[in-house]
């Protein structure tokens, strides 16, 4: 039986929060919030016990989930490794890698911290926006395993296994390089779709009335909370700039084609993407859709 | 009771002749298509309830609804106004009106012709892909109806009620300037944001281990088929070209602003993109998800 922290109490920290309870092995689940309304609300919807501040939580826990903003986790884990007691497991759930394992490859406590990534999540944030078997069947990457202490990964694999995560081993770099192509890139994609049609509308009385379900699906991520995701795109700057300036050179060849009249290559280019499909159907499988 | 034609047995018409079929005023359905396996298939699953040329289905319908890829409707508008007994109604589902309306504007039987663009659709296409109840709630755009007859409008009307559909009216171009941001921009997006990630994938494995349901909803228009699309994107291209030009200026800035780290723009930005949220919102209640 652990306690177990959760900071952050969030969409991400009150879904496992949810699941850990739920398969019944944790003692105590302690939140930690720096805004009093999640901390309140996370209590309400019993995703969490009570609340400590987090010194006090790191005192007694087992286990600290830390699922909050990636800059906040950034500033944090430092601190929160040099007030950590000598059994206690750091486990981070952001989605960038790079500069949250730089800021504690040096550190004397590292091997008592699991950076890890749960590919899941929705479009919507904070404890209201927590959902039980979010994780159940996605993917896991953990980064810099060789950093992180046997009993560390092994008290993380047990919490990764009870959310029903399957956890694969990458370097940093190479996370931050592929989720930029495969997460980031979709987010920056819709959210600039979403800000294009709402400046068109300004000038246009109800363009919105022709929207249908696939402009939803197109920028659905559009809805998703700039708080959590600037930081993301802060830190993963270089590679998503990057995948930015592919996507953007692909726009540009298809606009020239359309202005041109080469409907041959359009068709062609559509043709390749139509190649998406058994992706997609691989990701329906280990993903079903959230509501 | 009514003998209604359905040109083209794919996802749209196919939607069209189950729905009709189930409302119970139809004498029978015909199918018309080209291709000959998708013909027995349309038979096979019940959609229609036999197939004849187009000439001889035109000599025996009462209505006839024209479910094929805008370049072929275009081609096909003016001989079919030709061959159309005096109290049959044509009546067109193509997701373009400019160059359609223009192709028979000036023909001696367009009063026998309504022009219409219902809002719906789902990733798939072909006969299989029909699904009864596709059209319910949804919205359906009539352009110049005042070149339509009474009785061309009442009989398309009727067949609009049945289908569940909303009917507004519009001027052509002012219906294709609207799909484009709503519509066509959706799928361009959807289409280079996987092929993108495709052309990268060829030099990194595994890529797509990482992609979660985010990236699935984004790109999942991705695998539209070209066949239809191809023919709306060139029919559109001026109005789509100009979304277009609007989409890319938006990426580019926000790629300007992540190189330079101005992540308080690349925030307000994020921020006024969520205004997208009251306007989804909207659009699920209209128009539930089609799996």
């Amino acid at each position: 039986m652990k306690t177990i922290s959760i900071v952050g109490t969030g969409l991400i920290g009150g879904s496992a929060a949810l699941d850990l309870r739920k398969a019944g092995n944790v003692r105590e689940l302690i939140g930690v919030d720096q805004n009093p309304e999640h901390a309140a609300r996370a209590v309400e919807l019993g995703l969490v016990d009570r609340i400590l501040p987090l010194q006090e939580a790191a005192a007694v826990s087992d286990v600290l989930l830390v699922a909050i903003p990636v800059s906040a986790i950034q500033k944090l884990l430092p601190s929160l490794l040099d007030m950590l007691p000598p059994q206690a497991v750091v486990i981070d759930l952001g989605s960038t890698k790079s500069l949250l394992c730089e800021a504690v490859r040096q550190h004397p406590n590292r091997a008592q911290f699991v950076a890890a990534h749960p590919i899941a999540g929705t479009e919507y944030s904070g404890p209201t926006a927590a959902l039980e078997g979010l994780y159940q069947g996605k993917m896991n990457i953990i980064c810099e395993k060789e950093l992180s202490s046997e009993h560390a990964l092994h008290t993380a694999q047990e919490v990764f296994s009870t959310l029903g995560l399957k956890t694969i081993y990458m370097q940093p770099e190479e996370h931050d390089k592929h989720v930029a192509y495969v997460s980031h890139l979709s987010h920056v994609s819709s959210f600039l779709l979403g800000l294009t049609v709402l400046d068109v509308e300004k000038d246009e009385r109800n363009i919105f009335t022709l929207a249908g379900s696939g402009f939803a699906s197109t920028v659905r991520l559009a809805k998703s909370s700039p708080d959590m995701w600037a930081p993301i795109f802060e830190q993963n700057a270089h590679f998503l700039s990057h995948a930015l300036a592919e996507y953007i050179k692909h726009l540009q060849r298809f606009q020239e084609c359309l202005q041109s009249g080469q409907t041959q290559e359009l068709y062609q280019m559509m043709q390749q993407a139509n190649q998406i499909r058994p992706v997609l159907d691989g990701i329906a499988q280990v993903s079903p859709v959230v509501k």
